[in-house]
C-alpha cells in the first residue's frame, strides 16, 4: 500500500460543506441526489470527487471533512472510500452554511486548538490545481495572523450571477504576497455596475472559500450570534462524548444563516477579513448554460456530457446528457439542452437555463416530489 | 352474444393492407411496431382499429381482410379479436401494394366470383365516417360496372405531400351519382403546380383507395403483369388446398410494385378507372406536423398525444407524445416535437418533421437496427 503523501499544508484542514440540490441543473441533479455526486464535466469523477482530488494534496486524506446532510452520508461515503469514518458530519436537516462549517469548526479545533480550516464547496468547477494549491497556501498563512480569508476570483467578465468582493490596500503578510484587505462584500449586481466592477478593477468574484483559524471563527460566532456558537459547542462536545442524541436535541433550534452574512460581511466592515485573489479558472456551475461554457466544444454539434454513441444530432448546438442508457436523437436545434434521466427528460435552450427552477417549483406544487 | 348487424354493402369485402414502417414517425413507430399499430390520434384506437371500425359497417366482420408482414401477425390477430382467423393474408417479405392486395383478390374471388373488394390503408386517418361510408357506397356501385375505382379526396390545400388524379367527365351511374372518369394519375407536383391544379378545379388526391370487381381486379393484372397475376393465382389455390410451402416457394419471386403503376395508371389511360370524390376529412399522417394538424390544438402549450400528466410545458408549443413513462419537461421551445419511448426519444421542432428519416437512416448506417 502506497504512503500518503505529506500534506503541503500541515495544520490544515479542508471542509466541504456537500449540501444544495443544484436545482437548475434538473433533472440531473435531484434533492435524492444533487449536483455535487454528479460528474458534470466528463472527468470520470463526481464534483465531489474532484474536489477531494484537489484538497487531499493540501489537506492529506485525513485532513479532509465532509458535511452533508443524512441522507448523502452514505453516498458520500461511498464516492470517498478514502474519507476516514470520523470526517463525515451529517446533518439531521439543513440549516445552511454557517451551521455547517461552525460545526466542522467546532469538532476540529477539539482536536487542535491551532487549526486552520478551509471551506470549499463540493460542487464548483476548479481548472489549473497548481494555481488553487498556491492561492489557498498564501490564504492559510494569512489566516494564521488572525484574519478571515477569502479567496475572490479575478473576474474575466461581467458575470451577474455571482457576489462581488471589493478588495483594500494589500496586507504584506510572510507567505502572501498578493493578500489584500477587502472593504466589503456586495450582492449580485447588474449588468451594468459588474460593467463597472470590472472597469474600475479592485472587484473579485466571491467564491465563497473561506480560511480561517478554527478558533478566530468560533470567536467571531460568539460575538455575533452567541446560540449557534453555543449550540454548535455542545454538539461537538457531545459527540465525542459518544452522545447519540445530541445532534438530534440541538440541531434543529440551530439559526439558519450563510457564513457570508453571518461572519464574512460583519467582520469585513470591522476590518477583520482579507482576500487572496485567484486567477484560476472557477465556476459555481449554477445551470446547463454555464456548464457549457465550461465544457469543450463540439463544432457544429451539440456537447455531449456522457456516452457519446448515445446521441445522434443532426443540425444542432448545444448539450445533450443522455443519462437513461436510451438514445437521444436531435434534429435542427440549435442551443438545445436536452437532459435525459430515467425517470425525468428535460428539453429546453441555452436561453432558458435559468428557469429550469421554475419546472422543478411546478413539479413541486403538483406534489410530484419523487421527481425533484 | 350481439348478433353482428347485417353489412351494409353485401358482396363488398374491404382489403386493409397493413404494411409501411412510417418512418417518419419514429421513434414511436418502428420496422417491429409500425404506424398502424398505434394510437396515434387519442382516440384509445390503434389507426388499425380505427380502420376495422371504419369499415366494418360497409362489410361485416367476416367482410375484412387484412394483409400484413408476418412479423406482425400476431399483433394485427390482438388488435383485431373479431377479425376471422382466415382473414389475415401474411406476407414472408414486403412485395408493394400489388402483391398484397392481389393476393387479396385472388384468395376472395374463389370465395365468392362476384366479390366486389376494396382497399383502405391501415394507417390514414378519415374523419366523417357517414361521408365516407356513402362514398364508398358510389364506388362500389362503380366498380359493380367493371370499372377499377378510386376514391379521391376533394383537396382542401395545395399540398405537395401527395399524388392526384385529375378527373374527366361524369359517368351517370346509378346509384353514384358523383363518379366521374379519370383522366390520369399525376405525381406529387411542386408547389406553383399543386396551387394551380387547385385553380383549375378537377384534381383530386391520391388517397390510395381503391375498389374493384376481384375478377376485374385479377384480368387486368394478367394483362399487365402475367408473371405476377400467376404467381398471386398460383398462392390462392395453394392456401385453399392447405399447401403451407405455396407461400413460401412462390413469394419470394414476385415483383415488387405498386397497385398505382402495375394497374391505376396504365388501365386509366385506356379509359377504364373511375374516381368518386370524397369530401371527408382524410390524411396519410405522414409525419409528426401533419398528425399535428389532426390534433385539437391545446392553447399556447403543446398538444400532448398520451397521459397528459405526463408533461410539463412552459413556455411552448408543438406536440409531445410521452410514451416511455417519463415525465417530459419543455420549457421555452415553439413548435417543438418531443416523441418519447423507452429506448429512444426524439426532439426536432415542427419545421424538420420531414428529416426525421434522416435521423432513422443514420441509426441503420450506424447499424443500429433494433432502434429503427
Amino acid at each position: 500500500m502506497p504512503r500518503p503523501t505529506a500534506p503541503a499544508l500541515p495544520g490544515f484542514v479542508a471542509v466541504i460543506p456537500a449540501g444544495g440540490a443544484g436545482t437548475r441543473l434538473w433533472p440531473l441533479s435531484r434533492a435524492s441526489s444533487p449536483k455535487f455526486l454528479h460528474d458534470l464535466t466528463g472527468s470520470g469523477r463526481t464534483l465531489l470527487q474532484a474536489t477531494w482530488d484537489r484538497l487531499v494534496p493540501l489537506a492529506g486524506e485525513h485532513g479532509v471533512v465532509v458535511v452533508t446532510g443524512v441522507a448523502h452520508e452514505e453516498a458520500v461515503r461511498a464516492q470517498l472510500p478514502q474519507l476516514p469514518a470520523g470526517n463525515v458530519l451529517a446533518e439531521p436537516s439543513p440549516r445552511e452554511s454557517m451551521a455547517a462549517i461552525g460545526l466542522a469548526a467546532a469538532v476540529l479545533v477539539r482536536r487542535d486548538p491551532e487549526v486552520v480550516l478551509g471551506s470549499f464547496a463540493a460542487d464548483h468547477v476548479i481548472g489549473d490545481t497548481q494555481l488553487f494549491e498556491a492561492t489557498v497556501a498564501q490564504a492559510v498563512a494569512v489566516a494564521r495572523e488572525g484574519s478571515v480569508v477569502t479567496v475572490g476570483i479575478t473576474p474575466t467578465h461581467p458575470s451577474t450571477g455571482f457576489g462581488y468582493i471589493r478588495a483594500a490596500g494589500p496586507l504584506r503578510v510572510q507567505g502572501a504576497p498578493d493578500a489584500l484587505a477587502v472593504a466589503e462584500f456586495v450582492e449580485k449586481p447588474d449588468e451594468a455596475t459588474a460593467t463597472g466592477y470590472l472597469a474600475a478593477g479592485g472587484y473579485l468574484w466571491n467564491a465563497s472559500m473561506f480560511v480561517v483559524r478554527a478558533a478566530t471563527l468560533l470567536q467571531h460566532l460568539r460575538t455575533q450570534l452567541p446560540a449557534l456558537h453555543d449550540g454548535l459547542v455542545e454538539i461537538a462536545a457531545g459527540l465525542e462524548a459518544g452522545d447519540h442524541e445530541v445532534m438530534a436535541r440541538v440541531w434543529p433550534g440551530l439559526t439558519r444563516i450563510a457564513i457570508d452574512h453571518a461572519i464574512a460581511e460583519p467582520v469585513a466592515a470591522a476590518g477583520g477579513v482579507a482576500v487572496v485573489p485567484g486567477t484560476f479558472a472557477w465556476d459555481d456551475v449554477g445551470d446547463w448554460s454555464s456548464l457549457l461554457d465550461l465544457l469543450p466544444s463540439s463544432e457544429g454539434l451539440p456537447v455531449v456530457l456522457g456516452q457519446a454513441d448515445a446521441v445522434l444530432a443532426q443540425g444542432s448546438t448545444g448539450l445533450v446528457v443522455p443519462a437513461s442508457g436510451r438514445l437521444v436523437a436531435v434534429l435542427g436545434i440549435a442551443d438545445v439542452v436536452v437532459v435525459d434521466t430515467p425517470d425525468a427528460v428535460l428539453v429546453t435552450t441555452r436561453g432558458h437555463a435559468q428557469r429550469v427552477k421554475g419546472v422543478v417549483d411546478a413539479l413541486k406544487a403538483q406534489g410530484r416530489s419523487e421527481l425533484v
